[in-house]
């Protein structure tokens, strides 16, 4: 989505930190370290002399795009990456610039970026869900003795201790980061697939260049292209998703003990009120579960992508870059309001 | 979401001309709006002097608000409204200045805010689908007689001519605009409820302050506060939904056709490839599909802001903030890429 | 789905009632009077010898078909009709029985049908709507005069009256009820376009068969097949969905209130627990949020059924038969378990 | 959903051998099992007699309850376990008696029984999955070598061989299978935390009583009761999904070749048509389409379920109830539909 959504809704729903990894600037960056690793895969098959290969990857890593035609250009080829090979052909020289791109396809630049900018955001998410994680250890130690009334289908059921809502809390959490490391190895991988994702461009040399390309981005390699196979993305996104429904529900339960009032929770800073200055509203834990929900309808049209027409699908490609990027900010966002929650109980349950 | 989609799948999927209408800048207008019609409906019911009234509203006028505080605010209220009013307050000066926002509430000016928005996002969209209406038109003179093969349940059924297809693409867009004048009817309404949505502040003048601000601001009073009814809003966003929709279909169709050849169409300026230099996509066909179905799931979600709790709901209103504006965005987007395709249909089926 | 949600899941989320109309015995009697009307419609148009037509209505009347093998050959047909028909062929005899579904496809009937099994739904909703209208009305009359607690962002805002509460509560309603005669004139309409949608096996008779069938089916003819248009179900599920999330705001409202305790709510009749029996648990309001909300992504779901490939969708048309029935059958349930929740309240606010 | 979809939709749509899994019939002999462990673990921990718990297990075996009254009593409780014990506790006599069901609650009972249904969901839907991956290793062997169209965007690309596109089929299905055993474990563990979460009613044997009661199962015991933390039903759902998803795919490329014609597949035993006798439409291939964007859609529901309040959300855990039954049906259905599918292609590919 565009501009208009980049104030105070942005600023509610959003995260800078995440969206920038999604920006031009990063995603064209990516295609820029593609391209040069390319060549070195190249040269390490023997497909492009070494010096050659050098001076060419000197100048990918020198060459600053265009982007604003970059972006242009997409609109007519539905992807961004014809222009910027155009432009990059049309700035380097020398021997070995034939070789440029060779045996890659649009896809392969579009969706190693894509898995570039996941892991800097599984790097993100993971320090805000550590600090989280701590947040609420400190809270268990300060509040967790305190009893609280267990609440059932809506209706006090038997008294228990602070410590035990906190547990249903922080352990979805736990586990969501313990499962982390699995979901992240298997989303960040190299795509390489050429024209049809069978690389036959490369004949021989595919899995030789492919391996040392995959070395240079520090990726994993999975003997294959992925073409058509959205499935490890539809795994981060879910494993984020539920990451955010799991910061949902500590907004529900935040959101009703405020409801319920002081017997359950003292929360400092809440939100006030144009017309009832008396009022300090749980606006953090309401936007938890705002977040929680728009990920939750997300993650379901992500599914859709699966349904890939043949060797590679427009359709559902594009709508992977409508859902995906905002299913990472959405998770961002909504450890960042999770934080500031947590920040502001002043006390939680009742001491003994 | 922010600013990480303001590049390449922005100008894809994205409509800055939609986008602008649901940017601060915009809404805050509205903001102010609200205001000044507010002060003028107070007046109306003599709860403030005419010529005070005069000078407030000449004043509300002229304020320029620090938007980017409001953003920050927001954060922390959950609303932009409070602190808007907070500077607004500071701002004017003079008898009656104790009426300023007076019986209202962040939501009246927030809800009437969106639908002036959405109202513009109507003008857009009727320009946009006559003009598309138009182009069909114009295509069945053209291309209406030419030989065509049906195809039912993906399979070549009879022959038909290329009219019969069009008019399946035309008819679904020809009722919607018909029925947007009920759709727009019913969501072009003025909020206004007050703290609780009854407008108990303003007591038996109520129904005069409210008559005086919707006159105002030309919109319908529906003679009570929808606070916490959604309905209106959902109306239009199916309504524009089912337009992405008719639109994904006709894409759908494009797509299918070039995957069959030039038996069935001839496209110009289709997407290029950065391996296959030979190949014209059918990329605006396909990001027609991807639109209608990113629009199907955001339309489902947007019933869950029917959960609404008891007076105002925090989290299903800020749900609706990260849903509408995209909804709309994303159809005024389907239009243009609709426009897009149809221009390019350099023949449709056979000549006979 | 198949039998395995027959049991408590289906007595506490279905209805049986709506269920039935969607069963095989009342979608193959829709097939039956199909058939009948369109051999009378073609006796309208001279095709087929008046005597020869009643006498074939006769027989498609008195026939019985076996349900069972109609089922089987769906699998494998992907759709119901053309076992019927080669049974139903087999069936009849004496002249003009070559007429019989002269014209038509399988889409014609079961389209019909569909909308015929929409048409009795809005029968049996409009009777448990009215009803329900009439039940808020009488806890106005009793209750509405009693003190309550307005709620906004989950925080005590200004006290009003029970019947404030209940009016946002019935108006939704009522609006629904006052537009449901534009959403059925849309729904309840005659499918009939012949294998291409286009009726070109009638030649010059069609707008004769086409009209002497609707009016046998007392349905609308819009002059057009609609088979590739999705809208008319998709308008129609939406103002169930819309039924359903007003329902289910009542529902989290009286959980709400059920929580905040016996100021706010007094019911009868609820939940017990199987470990707490001191409990009593709101659970026919709690079903209204979990009704409200599977229907909220169903109707996300009918959207995709727009993308309905050229001239008939066999993947889209599938989908809508998965869908479309469980967006009636669970609208069905929660104005069920409204009437219940209604009733079971006691008290609603506090007397002044 | 009730009986009206049994009929030629369920056909079509659904799984008769994974939906019995979830009648009432299997579910309650799970309510039985958890019972009689229960006993078992009470008595492991010195809570009863050993001898007076042989006795009440074999008398809680020998019980057959009343399905037809715990279906009606589920509509006014929420669940359907009171009335289930309620029968059970009027059946059971002798000493010990009253440590029947002791320290459990509904949750318990209704969560495990789900996993276990899950579990036998697990069973079947690897040997199908298992057959259908040999299936494709069959048609590799045999059609591996011919010559086909890649199609990327939906426009002809290079050509490669039958073999590359079958790839992009079998890996995600082989990359589910192999993953499938970290599902399982995740999800198949014992759901045990009396009336609030904690077992508190047991004091220092909760541990004990919950390994004895685990081991009797055959499932796993987290350390903790996960009654408010639908992440393993979820990730499940998530993994059915994506099965579901891959099969769509399957489905979407065959009904492409299908419409592209015998250079692409030749198909056997195709859908007939009432209209067009002529005509062999990939219904199967349709039906996988429509099945997984059915999915897809509950999917994205099933994290609503997150958002869990409290200790026990009668409003989520309804709404899983609705949608996780489908979810697993809806990929046994599937996987059914792909096997029919793959059986039906002759020849893929042309022979070079």
């Amino acid at each position: 989505m565009a501009a208009g959504e980049q104030g105070w809704i942005a600023k509610l729903t959003g995260d800078v930190e995440i969206a920038a990894l999604f920006e031009d600037q990063a995603l064209i960056a990516s295609f820029a370290r593609f391209e040069s690793a390319l060549v070195a895969g190249l040269a390490a098959a023997g497909r492009i002399d070494g010096t050659h290969a050098h001076r060419l990857i000197d100048q990918i890593d020198a060459f600053t795009p265009d982007s604003a035609a970059i972006a242009e250009a997409a609109v007519r080829d539905g992807v961004p990456v014809p222009e910027y090979v155009r432009q990059l052909r049309d700035h380097v020289s020398g021997p070995g610039r034939e070789m440029l791109h060779f045996g890659a396809t649009s896809q392969d630049l579009v969706d190693t970026a894509m898995v570039e900018a996941a892991t800097r955001v599984s790097v993100i998410v993971t320090g805000r869900l550590d600090r989280l994680i701590a947040q609420l250890d400190q809270l268990e130690a300060r509040d967790g003795g305190n009893a609280l009334q267990a609440i059932t289908r809506m209706q006090p059921a038997l008294r228990f201790r602070a410590a035990d809502r906190l547990n249903t809390w922080r352990r979805p959490l736990q586990d969501l980061r313990n499962r982390l490391g699995t979901v992240r190895e298997r989303m960040e991988m190299l795509q390489f697939g050429g024209a049809t994702g069978d690389l036959q461009a490369l004949g021989s040399d595919a899995a030789t260049v492919a391996a040392a390309l995959a070395d240079h981005l520090k990726l994993r390699w999975p003997g294959h292209s992925w073409h058509s196979d959205r499935g490890a993305l539809i795994g981060y996104a879910g494993w984020l998703t539920e990451l955010s429904g799991a910061l949902g529900k500590i907004g529900q339960d935040v959101a009703l003990m405020a409801l319920r009032g002081e017997t359950d929770i003292a929360l400092s800073g809440g939100g006030s009120s144009s017309a009832m200055p008396h009022k300090q509203n749980p606006v953090a834990a309401e936007r938890l579960v705002a977040l929680a929900r728009f990920n939750a309808n997300l993650a379901g049209a992500m599914y859709h992508t699966q349904i890939n027409e043949m060797e590679r699908s427009g359709a559902a490609w594009t709508l992977e870059w409508m859902i995906f990027p905002q299913i990472c900010e959405t998770t961002g966002a909504a450890l960042n309001a999770a934080t500031t929650l947590i920040q502001s109980i002043n006390r939680m349950g009742e001491p003994s």
